[in-house]
């Protein structure tokens, strides 16, 4: 009878939360098209990990993104792929809100509405969590749950693990609930993606990974001499592998965007793998001074993709850089995996800068040991003229 | 009879290399004191351990120094150490002259001579391995041999092995010879301060570590209840857990200062732990903004100390201000070690900045979910202007 | 006879705007302490001129600090000492709210309300430009202006200028109004400060600046004889001698943290000149190396005092690490004020690192030339190798 | 009769030096070609001045480039353009060496040398004032004279300027001789490209500068309609109009790459007014987080063309990413040149991310000022927190 007030494209998980916004919503009065990222029963059912896999887990291979020196950005990095999935159904079904189920104290709702509003900057964005009507009479999931019942959806029966879970192809974040004390150990039945290194088969799998310009093109077992090769079969297998072998496991105290620390457990296999072994092809072919320069754009970019800005003009501009700087990073690793660990055993390229007779201590190269010295005695001359000038030598020893 | 051309400290480790080094120096006519770092035979017999951890493993440590991503520093840190040293012997002894046994390609030749030229400007160095008569008389290993048989020096019985090595307290570093084809695996014998983690025990070591401004002061072994608190069993310590469980190998190419990429293999067992410990307590206790201005200086200290600026005033500068930042960076860590890994299992602090209240998603705490909005949408700003003036939108998607 | 709402301490100018907020606080019912830092009339007249010297534009010189490339920073470096003070009156009057006449589009709002939340979290902020109830009702000046008379308020009687301006010890910016339009030229009458350097005089002013850790200590008319040695008197002289000369205009559009570009027209006599004479004394006596470190520190720092953080963690460390950095940073400047430039003549320091025989052409100094031969051709390996692998010289060429 | 030692390149310049250089190269036995960039006399003359400014300057006007905050780098960006015509030449002609006249304590050696290596890998350099027996035999101007006479040289008949000079398109360079005391004043005849400010015109002149992609396309004297649109002509008419009111004149200390500090007197007319005019575009057009990014890498391309790495991985690099950032730069600025000062007026593009209407403080535009609290609490979170925990409020005031 009354009329709607609009068409609301809501980022469903089909969980309790999402579901009982989507009931929210229309009695708000809003139509509502849910928009299910991982698959169960409505409207938009979407499957995205292919170019989940492409377009965003490769480029932040490419940039060894670890934000604050650790975190490999799983959730991160999936937002705005997500995200941008959610504004093209609105665009296409002309609705003017977007809403997701994100808290008001935490970097999704950021990550989420940053790339809503550059790609769509009229759309409007209902955000339940931080709306008062909405926090204040769903105060805890004991609300939820009865508010669910109540209008007939199907609740959970299985108890909620006493934390909050968060899960994507490139890895699973447990936060909250007994982990916010950041004494508190990890439970070990938390991990859903890793093996418990202890209870990890006690042979490493060898793996070969061939890189061209920067991104996994195969990825090789050696002993069985399978291969994979599209990027979502390779990027799985080596979720599998190294989900087998329990690697990527971090508990870290991370900074959010909106200026709290939070505790954090995350585990990355695949990713993991792949962090170590591009380290690994970048080091041996790019020169060194470019990767000082991209060291630092790296960590920008790590930095922007945290805060939710994937979809920026600095972004862009770094994302394009760092891709530039990856024009020779090509060739293959070799790298084992045992008991949570990555470790590098050789490698090789056609495109390498390293010279074995350049550098050998038994053959001489193009090299003459002689330019060292001036090399180290013009390196001294300000060191010299310091000293000299703070008259520090006798001080200092 | 006739005239010592004058006196030589020479950096002495007992090897074939400076033994033989001694010899032809005392040939060329000069006077020689052999400093001996590692004691064996002969005049100055150093242990510089103690100095070794707290003025030079510390700072690394409140660093998070590590070279290229990877490479933990321990030789780099170790060469100033040496060096500072023997500049005061030399001076102490009225020596003009300092000399030591590294090549003509590698780092550690400007690490030596940098450390020199800053602490003792008018110091000359002799560094044999640049000396044409020196090193187109000793062209390989075996000349080395029958010039020190032929002198009744001692040479080494058992076969060399088919690498270089490099060792103290904090790593040993292996390269050369067939480590040089960058696709060769290390020998599984190689490693002599690690356990093979495939021989490692199957059941992991918890740790406590406090730490009070940035450094390490005690380490605890929960089960057992021990714990070291003098910094040099503190990290003997740590080398010790560390290497019965395989921790902190690594296998790198990486790029010298003087312009060549070299493969290095790495042991730093108790630097390792260290490296995980402190990244986790500092997070906890500094200010994000702070955190990513040190990193910045941490990478910078790096690759000062790499390139063997350890004493240079812009070395000084910089630890200063890494000193300065780890005034609050006090607090416990809890971690176990097992099978090649480090795993920060808790940690706590009486001057953590993590706000437990602040960030649960179960209390509101002093936090208006409201405000995010506003920040949300001013942080949008630039976006939707870029997106109005890109007219992108529909490029875009 | 009804209850106060609580006390509210308004950073008053004096001027229209902060006049009526003055009496639209009153009316919603609170007590209102006007704390006027220029002097007027009412209760706190504050003269923070002196600690705005020492405390806040020493630091900025120490630093270089210029925002973007251009902009001097005077506004930005004064809010967070005129917040600090009205924060300690609130606190010393037990008041709950303080209360300002900044716009909500603009950066002083951010810097002003960053400073009383670092300083005293507690306190609440009240934003009249921010409240609908306040900016739907006076929607312009003229509403303003009515409301004023109601009441009796004094109102301006001349016109007002169509551009808004800010003045304090340090600049004058102007902004708004006509100047809009990045196109309009600024009238020729806008500035205040500075004479049009069409009209100064046609003969230099010549100065000296002696520099102690980095500060100016003393100033003196090289012709006149005439001297000031404190950081008041320095100041307001170099903001006489470059007024003068009309140094210290620009013309530019600048990037606001709220994330939009606007246009300001700034004029900064004292302030250009001493930026000028610290950056000449600064290359003389400081290290390249750390020169280089501490100028990205010194473009942080500009960022910071720009958006507001004056007061917060990551800035105390950057001002700590650059005074630090200012220890050897002694010497006399010698400089010519002229028509809008100021050109510096000459310098001397007996902390410099300049050594005159070391670089002269005529005498060898301690430095042998074939040095250089050595340090060119390792610097050139790793170029040698780019070029061989690209196979790129015939390309190149 | 005696064979040849091969084939040389020399960089002449006509002057003394390179002709003394070029005889005494004879002497010894090689075979010389004389490479003249500015045309004299001999075999190649070349004018390489349109590829200067399209290939050399271009790029740099991009990039803001100025070293260590003053200096232009009128020198270092000629270097590289000469050395690749040199090498050029070389290749062509099959010469195994290159020669230059650079000294052994200055920069232009490293960035020939540099540069030659890095375009000709296989190429041997004779840096005459590097070697002994001709640094030996040559111990000043007066032996320099008496050989060329005795060889029937002509010689200078003027008596030399008693400090050195380098003139190029861009610039012009005095250093040494009565320069080298820094507390020395410039003497006023020195100048020889730009005006003395004190005699130059009383009335400015307008100009409009239009870029595209970063670089001016168009340069046109407002009063006098006139226009130049060819890189050459522009470049040489913002010289003349720069020249004519004396801009670009700085008298500095600055840090050579080989570790000493030295004083150099610079003009430079046409890029001081161009380094305004793009600074203002830039930042009309840049988003501020480009901005940021870009002014970083502009800082390091700064620094690599100082030091004479032009032609190497790293500058490739940065100058692919610099010019991506100059995408959208493009638009009209117009600026008055007036007694040494570039004043900008005014600028107005098509692709500005300047938005006025968002921007005034007359009209609310899209943007509502709530937002900002919600911006600014957010931002203030952890400075609560950080005052919280140091309990730092009442010291802090």
């Amino acid at each position: 009878m009354c009329m709607s007030k609009g068409l609301v494209v809501l980022a469903y998980s089909g969980g309790l939360d999402t579901s009982c916004i989507l009931l929210w919503l229309k009695e708000q009065g809003y139509d509502v098209i849910a928009f299910l990222v991982t698959p169960r029963f409505t409207v938009f059912i979407e499957d995205l990990r292919s170019e989940f896999v492409q377009e965003f887990i490769w480029p932040a291979v490419q940039a060894n993104a670890v934000y604050e020196d650790r975190y490999l950005l799983g959730t991160s990095i999936a937002r705005p792929c997500i995200a941008r999935r959610q504004v093209q159904i609105a665009r296409q079904e002309r609705a003017q809100y977007v809403s997701h189920g994100a808290t008001g104290k935490g970097n999704d709702q950021v990550r989420f509405e940053l790339t809503c509003y550059a790609l769509y900057p009229q759309v409007q964005i209902i955000a339940p969590w931080r709306i008062p009507e909405f926090y204040s009479r769903f105060r805890g999931r004991k609300d939820l749950m009865e508010y669910a019942e109540k209008h007939g959806i199907p609740v959970p029966v299985t108890p909620k693990a006493p934390w909050s879970m968060d899960a994507n192809l490139m890895h699973i974040s447990y936060e909250s609930g007994i982990l916010e004390n950041p004494k508190n150990h990890a439970p070990s039945d938390l991990y859903q993606m890793t093996k418990n290194p202890e209870d990890s088969p006690s042979e490493p799998d060898v793996l070969e990974i061939d890189f061209a310009k920067g991104v996994p093109v195969r990825v090789t077992h050696v002993k069985e001499g399978t291969s994979k090769d599209t990027p979502l079969e390779l990027f799985c297998y080596l979720n599998e592998i190294g989900g087998k072998h329990g690697v990527g496991r971090i508990d870290i105290v991370e900074n959010r965007f909106i200026g709290m620390k939070s505790r954090g457990i995350y585990e990355t296999p695949g990713g993991t793998i792949l962090l170590h072994a591009h380290l690994d092809i970048e080091t041996f072919t790019m020169d060194r001074e470019v990767r000082k320069i991209k060291q630092s754009l790296g960590i920008k970019f790590s930095e922007l993709i945290y805060n939710g800005f994937w979809y920026s003009p600095e972004c862009e501009f770094v994302r394009h850089c760092i891709d530039k700087s990856q024009e020779n990073v090509e060739g293959r690793v070799q790298l084992s995996v045992f008991k949570g660990q990555v470790y590098i055993l050789g490698r090789e390229s056609p495109k390498s800068l390293y010279n074995e007779e350049l550098v050998s201590m038994d053959v001489q190269g193009d090299y003459d040991p002689c330019d060292a010295s001036g090399f180290i005695k013009i390196n001294a001359v300000r060191l010299r003229e310091h000293n000299r000038l703070q008259g520090a030598a006798q001080k200092t020893l």
